[in-house]
């Protein structure tokens, strides 16, 4: 098998980096393919975990390492094959329509994790979660987090029908900072980084965020943290 | 004056793009030395702006546009004189001890705007915050915002005895989400992206954004974000 630079249509990925590199060994161990540390790594620690996971040796090819991180001083590189994950009906969700920039979904899903939501729906279309550059902004946090595609909205709302959709969007009329969520399954979903939700979303549990008309809006990543860290305040 | 690349040490920096460049018209207009506007951009109602605030015409020069932008599709560059601003003692602020990411810091800086918070402190070293790619970043909105350098956190506290520090740190024992800010002046602190506030800042009112353990920490901008974010929603 030659490894290549990453393509959204290949059926392998990788993790470039030790720490996101354990996060796949201990969360998706039978999807590893192998396992490239550089000949300078010398941390017998992170070493002696990469053995005890993997079951085996792993490889050792610089050529390859630098070609898949060229900008970057990565070490170790972890190949996967791509797997088809399934959101959890007993869970809340995070929904993302149409997101465009794979660093802000990493970023994303690292937030979703830290606030206790592990099951995301994208909407397509949608930039391709398994992208290396989304793997890396997630600092890893993807291998620990549900991601299922849908077509639609609509084929989501099918499958989760007990799901809440609180819809964050500028011309909603509930305002966060006062806002109580329900009791039941909550769905946070926000749309596009230039666009936005679109206005079939707009419904009473619609919700902005307040701030001053000073600014246009929140950086997407700022608001989605922003969204999780109430929900989470609430619910805890 | 012959416009080169921006460098840290120059008198002047410049605004890349309609947006910004309108926020430094708006809000910073005996600091305009020159406002170019590129020969193909014919958004007549942006020229008429342009040309009521700034009081004369506007030059052309497309090769320092491409020269000031390389990578950007940008039409309009504002040149304007770097300027010293200080913070307002009767006013809450935003604290950074030495922020390393031009980009972090111009999203911190719309997000502090966005929730009302006007000054901020940095504590040196720290990037430059005239440098153009954090203004891009703030999306002009460092125009509308107080910001001054310090050379130690004990020279600002020196000059604001008033102000209660709400240290943000993973060593804090108060938990955000239950917390209740005090009464009174309040300066939102934060560290550096990759070490965070040292021990020193550790006090009865540091705080923590608390997060699962399935994550290290939530990105800077983010935690950012969620502090102004919750300070807003208990004061208003």
């Amino acid at each position: 098998m030659e490894i290549k630079v990453y393509k959204k249509e290949d059926t392998y990925s990788y993790s470039l980096g030790a720490f996101p590199t354990l996060e796949l060994l201990n969360k998706h161990t039978k999807d590893v393919i192998d396992i490239y540390v550089h000949s300078s790594f010398n941390n017998k620690e992170v070493k002696e975990k990469i053995l005890a996971k993997l079951g085996r040796n792993f490889k050792t090819n610089d050529k390859l390492i630098e070609k898949l991180s060229p900008k970057e001083n990565c070490y170790i590189v972890g190949i996967f094959r791509k797997y088809q994950d399934i959101l959890d009906k007993n869970e809340n969700h995070l929904l993302l329509d149409n997101p465009s920039n794979m660093g802000n979904l990493g970023t994303i899903i690292r937030s979703s994790l830290g606030f206790g939501i592990k099951n995301i729906a994208i909407i397509k279309p949608g930039v391709d979660y398994f992208d290396p550059k989304t793997i890396r902004a997630s600092m890893g946090s993807i291998f620990n987090i549900n991601i299922q595609y849908f077509s639609s909205i609509d084929e989501y709302k099918n499958q989760f029908k007990d799901h809440t959709i609180y819809a964050f969007m500028l011309k909603a009329t509930n305002t966060l900072q006062t806002f109580k969520f329900k009791k039941g399954f909550s769905t946070l979903a926000f749309g596009n980084e230039a666009t936005g939700l679109s206005d079939s979303y707009l419904d009473n549990n619609s919700i902005i965020i307040k701030h001053s008309n000073e600014i246009d809006s929140l950086n997407i990543t700022n608001a989605v943290s922003i969204a999780l860290y109430e929900f989470n305040r609430q619910n805890n």
